[in-house]
This record gives structure tokens, C-alpha cells and sequence, in this order.
């Protein structure tokens, strides 16, 4: 006796391609890992090796394999759009990593061709959409428990960098969470975006700008401020506050055991995204096996993947402009 | 390409027995349930043709079959012992339900069997030590974060029972999980117990006592409360304070949304065990997977059901005469 | 122009009394020291040097005084009760630290004069009833928030202790605070008393037994247990849980900065009863005076000073018997 | 035997200045008051009346008495520079509400007067200052305990206005205190601010624009945000955070019963700042009184006040210009 399930080939076998390989064999009940690649053969063949699975010579050999239901993009962010143009010429569903491509046309063009197909194949790595506690605060606000919401305040704190980080990454890799998940919660897109220059840290350990002050306003006038730190911070910290006509709605610590002790009560924070949000991506990548299995996508878009490149290279436009920038969209298509 | 999983047979098809199915078969990666039996066939066919597996004869048939590799017994209370015993005789891998035995005898009776046999193969359904709440407590007080631990104050209240509820089940079914998470976290056998009579609530609907207060002291001093409220209370509410010679460790509250509304702060408590600790059952089910995987039961044993049998035999004792009850307990064999 | 303030004459100048002083002379505005005792004469002229009022030569001269409107007693424990006599022989408002006197039989004389004269003149040191955490929960429970009270949970630890601390004092100097704002809380005597031996904490500077669990039994059957910490714990720390049928409330902690750090959210503990409960204190010199200027008493009674006596001679003595002791008070006077 | 007290004139009997009249009476020990004012005669002579003191024919009339040490303005914001400058000719000591006065230049002048009279007269009601939390806050700033403070996130939500408020009042009444509490945090001046239009919330009972997002940067280069709600919000709830370098502080809610009952946690918010901040002003008028009668004033000054005119005017300069607004300040005398 067996289980059907969805069998996965991973493009990209780095930290987070290992830690998802981990999740796909051994969490997430309704898929399985068959084959990877990796820029590097040997890492690739390590995994292979480690899970008794297929390592291919190329990212295109894997994508073509018939043993393969779907493909999980986790390679370098440039790499991105490639792979997931092969998938699509071969209509496999596709989850890539963000961002989605590194320019807002390369999403575009993607989204034409699921139109074509006439159906979604993309689903964007946003994992926060299926964090718990966002969740309830988008239940609450849906239910009406604040009224209209006005203002989020939010926070995305952390406590080290990856050598090579750049200024501009603070807003590709890091605000791009708060990018989605604003206008998520939100529903609504956005009009205008600014960065603002702040009081550099001393802690930061490279010449990049850090924090970063990130405010968004959305059609309705919303406006959401962001506090980015990319380095030197106390703890992987994230926080958002939705401020509504009758109340706020705050994000919760993960629960911790409370101590009392040395005249201080004190609870422990995360210091790793990977830990704090561990839940998010299992959830995230149990959510899609179901939805492909079933052939209906649910899960955030090519669409969603699109916005947030366009307001990401609004914003670092905004930083070196000094201006408010106006975010400016195509047609959304019915699929969407 | 499929996954290598533990097939397990399932008895009783209740409630409880239900998620636990859907549990192996979607949640946990490693196991699957490959039949089922219930004393109400048209409860076990429902389920068999629901994930298209076999629904068995009888409990001993489904015990016996080849692709059988562990059998999980949610049956009624009474029934435990007789097929934990049948599948002793087949050398099985049992998965039981607290409470293992009705009786501190057949529990002695089980471990003579595993004795024999050489390894254990029972264990025992004590979901809370997989609770990561919990679990983040013992750790802090293995770390001698509170110093030597001294008492400990818990309370475990819920809102309703089933019909047919008895005085006896605030121990047998309720107290049952704070006598054996007590003792794993403070590494001790009990020495007293005794349950004292409380001031009832208005709020019980039946002719039961409610609440009840039980006491431990364990064999070096240690003073354990249990506030047992079996009925009417606010939410289903697990409270556990470790007080220690340098601090206190309290289990924290399910993380949820924080409000502020209508001049309150605000969130939401749980309202039922199956929510409350969902995340400790499928963890608990995860690592007896890999633990019989690997030929290598760690989680709660045979030993621990007889425990917890001889204590809540003693506290029902102590509640009818009034007195402080004395445990006694047989001689721990080694593979415990 | 000057406030018509209340004259007070204060027995005792140790580092309470001298505490008071300062509160009457520059907190109070209703209140004044006029003049001042202690059986070290120089303590006493250096706090009348210092505030530029009257040093006597006995307690009875300073309570005989014309310019004393009232009279503090801050003494040592054994002398309370003479200045107390002393004190309603010339019908003057007393305040009396706890406790009122080292017996009962003190207390009921109190009583006996108090209601020959025909109206109440004592109030008693229970400054915790003064506390605006109490007093919310007090008001909680009488407007029905949580339904009938029937346990309360609760703990007093401390720091460190004077030197000449005894087992005993654990009881009349500290468990004292937990017997009399118990009863105030749920306004019902007790029934039967408890203490309980514990594991002891090797944090313990002397020779007494630390910690104590104390158990109190109320006439309607509520159950209250109370941890006392005479030593060694994390900070000063108190914690009052009542549970009643539909809710439980919790004394709060302070308001502190709350931090985020290293790490840690965290935030301060009290370290002495002076700082937890000054606001108490204030409040409690600011009612008395008010309320011997319009010459009608409300604090806590030379009864409430009588039911702890007796309350606090039982808890002694099921210590050493082992045994649940009963409470027997004579009767309550109307003026009471 | 009687108390030496500062004896205050109190110009003004509205609802403020009535509380303030009771609390220097009966809450501050160190003070009085002896003479009030107020532009509705009838208003000051029922307060007279209660008192037992004097109601004068005008505000002149009442700081020329001799046995007026002190004066306390708290008549309407248009007339407080008039009575500043009348008190100053008679060098007497001024508390006077926010505004010190309707323009910078009036404020220009008052340091004038006072640095030519050669010491500090002017005290300016910024209660906050005097508030417990804030002032831990400035305490753990100047420890270093969260390193160099770099961005400030802070909100001022209030339920309700009296009735003719205007938009511009969010400024110069409600933000007006975070303009003052921020730099007094950061011991830092503004270099720049802002005011960002919001969705606006339907809760508004007036046609003001409600909430406004208020944005200040220091000289240093930190940023604060100001979310100004003036009407219909849940509490009135005040919420500063500071994030420095190596940590975050926030300003605690008051401390109040914890309670558990249908389904949730919950604790009760204020919903009026006269609640939220009792402690404050009383700390603030016996500080005051304490620093007159020693003749060496600490608390907020002129210069504090010159500085909340400039900034508040350009703050609704930026809502009418849209634009970020520069803050210019005279030179800062030597006794400020």
C-alpha cells in the first residue's frame, strides 16, 4: 500500500533547496522528491545520493522527465524566469521561488503565456500568506472586527546578511514579504511607494544602507510604514500592526515558555526566518501539493509576482530619486 | 517513485480514532493506514471505502495480516488490554491510547510480555510530552535555568463532556495527562496523592463533582496542584507553572491575534483539546513512525501506563476516603 | 494660608515608620506628623530634627498630647498592643501595622473596648486591600464577571528576609498579607487551615523551612492555596489567581518599559514590597486620613486584625501537627 | 502644627483647571491654592465657595496678591500669552498648559523676559514627561541598554473631541504632546517634518480629517511616525516604541486585572487621557511645587514650549503644502 503523490523535480539544491527537498520527502505527506539539479553537480548528486533519488545534468533534462508532476524553482534569483519559461512550454505546474523574474516584463510575458494555456501553472513562493497568524488578522479583518482598515505598521527585522548584500536588496529580498503581504491583507493595490533614508545603524557590517524606512499607499489611500533592518538587530523580528476604523489587529510572537527569573520576566524570540516561519512553509508547500493534485492553483499568482516586482523597482527608484513614485500596472486578466 | 512508510492497522473508528486516521494518511509522511476495524462495521466500511483500504473482520484478523506493520488501538477503554496483548503475541508495534490497561495488573502483565521479548513495543498515547510548550520546559529545567524545581501549579479546564461522564473520568480521562506530564517533567515518581473536595460549580450539567483539586508530592518533596475543572469553564485551558529555586517556567497560551477593540485588549483562547494540541499529535504520530522505522520506541512506554493506572487508581481511593493515598509501585525493569 | 490636616503622632521610627513619616508629612496632603517616639531616643530626635516636630519620651506622653489628633503605631511587633490599649483609653484613632497583637485574646479585648465606646477607632496595616489591582478584581468578582469564586491560586515570594528571620514569621509576617486580602476578597471566613512541608530551597540564608504551601478552606468550601517563598526567589513577586465558574482574573505585574533585546523580550520585576505596593501605601494614609476627618472609619478593623491573629495561630500549628486545622471565631459585633 | 505649601493663583475653572485646583488642594502636599479666576465669574466663585478661598475680579488682579506665589493658566489657549507676560512683570513662578502661547514670536519673547530677569519662571504643561513609563523609557535610552535610538513608531488614539474641533487641532492639542515627548526622548530637535493625508475613518463626528500620519525626522537623521486618531478609536491608547540599534522599548499599557472568561483574554484599556495620565499630572504638580518652593525650576521651559509652536506650525503648513516642511530655531540660551 502506497500514497499518490506529487512527484517533485527541485532546480537548485542551496540552503533553501535542501531545507524544501527535506520537506517534500519527509513532511508534506501528498508529494515526494524524484529528481534534482543544481548549478554545482556534486551538491546536486549529494542530495541525490541522500534520498536515494535522480540527479539530471540540467535544469531543461529535469523539467522534461515524464516522472515529473511539478517543478520547484530554488536557484539564483537571475536563473529564475528561464526555468520557469521551460516549464511552461512543457505545462507543468511550477513553483518558483521569489522573485519571480527580475524585471517586470519577463513576468509579463509569463502571465501571457498562462493565459494562452488557459489556466494558472505559476504559484510564487510567498509564504507568509499561509502563516497562522496572518491568516487570522485577514479573517478578522474580512469578519469586519476593526472596521475599514487605514494604516499598518509593520517591522521586518534581522539579524545578519549573507555576504554580497546590497542596499538594494533590503527591497528584493527583504521588504518584498511586506510587498505582498500588505496588499494581501489589503486586498488592494498600491498608488504610490517611497523609501526614506534613516539613521544608519553602527552595526551594520557592510556599506549598505540599513534601516530603511519603506511607505507604501494604497488606492484607497491606506498607508503602511515598513522599518526594514537587514542587519545588527536584536532578533529575527517581525511585526505588523493593522490599524482599522475600530481597532488594530497586532501579528503575535510565536509562543514561548514564559520565565521569571533574575528579577526580569522574559520570553525567548527567533533569531532565523527558517525558524520563525517554519510552519508558514510547511502549510505553503502541503496547500500546493493538494491544489496541483486537484488541478486547481490557489496559491499566490504569476499575477502577485508581477506587482511585486513593479513596486520593488519602484522603491529602490524612489531611494535614489528621493521622490514618491507612482506604481502604475497593466491589465489584470480574468485567471488572476 | 514512492515513499517508504509504516503501515498501520487502525482499531476503532470513533472520533478520535477518525483523526488519527486522516492524520497517518495525510499529515504523517512516513505512515499510512492500510486497515481498519471497528465494533460497528458500517463505521469501519465508511472509512475503508473514504481512502480505499480494508475494513477488517475483527481486530485480531486485522492484527494478523502481513502488510500490517503496527497496530494503532483507539477502541473504547476497555477493550485496550485485550488487543494490546494480541498484538504482543504477534510482536507488533503497538500505538495505544491512554489508558494502556484498566487495571495496574494487566499493565504489569504487558511488560513482563515486552520483557520477554526483549525490546519494548508498546506505546502509550501521552500526547502533551510532544507539545512544544512543554517540551521547551523540560529543556529549561534540564538547563537548571529555574534551579531545582519545588512545586508545580497547573489547572486543565474544559467546557463540556460527552454524556455519560463520571466523577471517576476527572481522573482517569482528565487529571490523567497532568499525572503524566507531571512526572516527565520533573523526572520523579509520585510518593502521595490525594484529591480534595472544591466548592462546585453551578455551571456542570450533570450530577458529577466539578471541579476537583488533586495534589502530588513526589518522592523527593516536590508539591504538584491540579486544578480539574470538568465542565463549564471559559475555554479549554491548559495552565503549567514550574516554580524552581531561581524562577519560574509557565506553559504560554496558543499564539493568536492580538486585539484591541472596543477598550479591550483582546485574543482568543482555544475551545477544545483536539485544537489546543493538534501540533503535539501530529508530532507524537511523526516520531512513532520514525521511531518503529528504526526499530527504536522512545516516546511513552508500557511503565508509564502502569504509572499513571496505579496513581489514578490511588487519587479515586483518596477521593472516596478522604486521606492522603501512598503509591507503591512495582520494580522498574531496565528497558524503561 | 494653610489645609486643615489631620495631626498624627507616630510610635516607632524604624525604617518603616520613618517611611510613613515621610509619607504622612509630604504625600498625604490631609495628614501631618506632629510629633514622634522610639525606644532609641536618638532615632527619634534625628527624625524630629529633621522634619522640625516634637520628639517625646514615651509612647504614652506622645499619645496624650493635645496637638495628636491620631496616633501611627509602627513599633515592634510585641508592643503593638499596649500603645493600642493606651490609645483607646484617650478614644484617639489608631493606625496599627500588623499585626494587631500577638493574641487573639489581645484583639477580642480591642473589640470589647471598641464597643463600649461605640465605635470603631482601629484600623489595621492591610495595606494590599488599598492596591488598585485587588481592588479591580474585588470589583470584578462583585459585579458577577466571573461568575461564583471558588479557588483562588496565588504566591508571595521574596528576595531575602532581616536577620533573626524565623519558620514562623513565613506565616505572621508574610502569609499574613494572603489571609487577610483572601477573605477580603471572597468577603467569607475560613473553615479549615493547611500548611504543607516542600521540597526546601537551597537558596535559603537560614535555618527556616522554605518554601511553605499554605491551604486555606472557606466556610462555602472554596479551596486557596498560597506559595510562600520567604527567600531566595527571582524578585518580590505576588500572584493572585481566582478562578471562579465562568472565568478566572490575575493580579497583574507592574506596568514596566516592555524590551526587546539580545534576544529576549523582557521586561522588570519588583525587588522589594516598598516599591510593588507604594502606591498602596499612599493610598491607604490618604483614605485614613480622609476618613478620620469625617470621623467614620472603613479600613480593615481590629476584627480583621482578630480573624488573622487566630487564622495565623492555626496555620502554626497544623505546621506542627501535621494535621487540617479548624477556625473558631467568636462572634462578629454589629459594628464590624 | 501646619505644612509650608507654595499657594497657587489659578486662572482659569474649566473642566482641566478645576482638576487641577482639586489635585493642588488634596493630592499635593507641598501646595495649595488660594485665589482663583475665572472668565465666567459665577464658574470661579462656586469654585471659591467649595474651597473656602477667594475668587478674584480678574486675572491681573489675582497675580498682583501677595499672598500668590505661583500661577497656574489654564484659561483658554488664546489668553495664556497675556497672563504669562503679566505674571512675568511681577517675577512670579507660571505653570502654564500647552500652548505657552498662539505663536512662536509671543514665545520668542517670553525667553526674552526670563533671560533678562536671569533665571527660569515658565513651566509648560507637557504632563508626559512626569509619566512612569516614558520616564523608564528615557532611562533605558540613556543606559545604552537598546544602543543609539534610530526610529520612533508611535500613535495617539483618542476616542472623542469636545465639540468645534478642527483639523488643525490634531497638531496643536493632540500631536502636540508627541512633538514635545519625542524630542525629550531623544534629546534631539527636528530638522524636518511632515504630515501625510490617510484614508479617513467614517467614525469622524465632525468634518476634520481624521487620522492624519504625522512625520518628523531629527537633525541626527531619526525618524518618527505619528499616527494621529482624534475621534472614534477603540480606547484612548497611546503607543510609543524606540528602536535603536540593539533593541526596541515600549511604552507599557497601565497595569490592569487580567481576566479569562467567554473564549478569551482580556485586560480593559482607558478611555480618557485624564485616566491614562492621572499619575503623570500629579507627579508633575509635585514636582513642581517641590522645585518652585527651592526656587530652581526643572521642568518642561520656555524653550520647550517656543520650539512646540514652531513645529506644530509647520507641521500644518505641510498639510496645506503637501510638502516636507523645514524646522528653523532661534539661538538656545544659556538657562534652557
Amino acid at each position: 500500500m502506497v500514497k499518490e503523490v506529487l512527484r517533485v523535480g527541485v532546480i537548485g539544491c542551496g540552503a533553501i533547496g535542501k531545507e524544501h527537498i527535506e520537506r517534500l520527502i519527509n513532511v508534506v505527506a501528498q508529494a515526494t522528491v524524484v529528481a534534482v539539479y543544481d548549478y554545482f553537480e556534486e551538491v546536486a548528486q549529494s542530495v541525490a545520493t541522500k534520498y536515494q533519488i535522480e540527479a539530471c545534468e540540467s535544469g531543461e533534462a529535469l523539467i522534461a522527465r515524464d516522472d515529473v508532476d511539478a517543478v520547484l524553482i530554488t536557484s539564483t534569483d537571475d536563473t529564475h524566469a528561464v526555468y520557469v519559461f521551460e516549464a511552461l512550454k512543457h505545462e507543468k505546474y511550477i513553483f518558483c521561488e521569489k522573485p519571480l523574474a527580475l524585471t517586470a516584463q519577463e513576468c509579463q510575458e509569463m502571465m501571457a503565456k498562462e493565459i494562452q494555456i488557459g489556466k494558472r501553472l505559476i504559484q510564487v513562493g510567498f509564504n507568509r500568506r499561509f502563516d497562522i497568524g496572518y491568516r487570522e488578522m485577514k479573517q478578522a479583518i474580512r469578519a469586519g472586527e476593526i472596521g475599514e482598515p487605514l494604516l499598518i505598521h509593520s517591522a521586518h527585522r534581522n539579524i545578519s546578511q549573507a555576504p554580497g548584500f546590497k542596499t538594494d536588496y533590503a527591497i528584493t529580498r527583504v521588504a518584498i514579504h511586506e510587498i505582498d503581504i500588505t496588499r494581501w491583507l489589503l486586498d488592494e493595490e498600491y498608488d504610490e511607494v517611497q523609501v526614506l533614508t534613516v539613521k544608519q545603524s553602527r552595526k551594520t557590517t557592510g556599506d549598505w544602507l540599513n534601516p530603511q524606512l519603506v511607505m507604501f499607499k494604497t488606492q484607497s489611500g491606506q498607508r503602511i510604514d515598513v522599518e526594514v533592518q537587514t542587519d545588527g538587530a536584536y532578533a529575527y523580528d517581525i511585526q505588523c500592526q493593522v490599524v482599522g476604523e475600530n481597532g488594530t489587529l497586532n501579528l503575535p510572537d510565536p509562543a514561548r515558555v514564559l520565565k521569571r527569573t533574575a528579577g526580569q520576566y522574559t520570553y525567548g524570540l527567533t533569531d532565523h526566518w527558517a525558524k520563525r516561519f517554519i510552519d508558514s512553509y510547511d502549510t505553503e508547500f502541503k496547500e500546493w501539493a493538494a491544489s496541483v493534485l486537484s488541478d486547481k492553483l490557489v496559491g499566490p499568482s504569476a499575477w502577485d509576482g508581477y506587482v511585486s516586482c513593479v513596486v520593488a523597482d519602484r522603491l529602490i527608484q524612489s531611494r535614489k530619486s528621493g521622490n514618491v513614485e507612482k506604481i502604475e500596472l497593466v491589465e489584470k486578466a480574468e485567471i488572476y
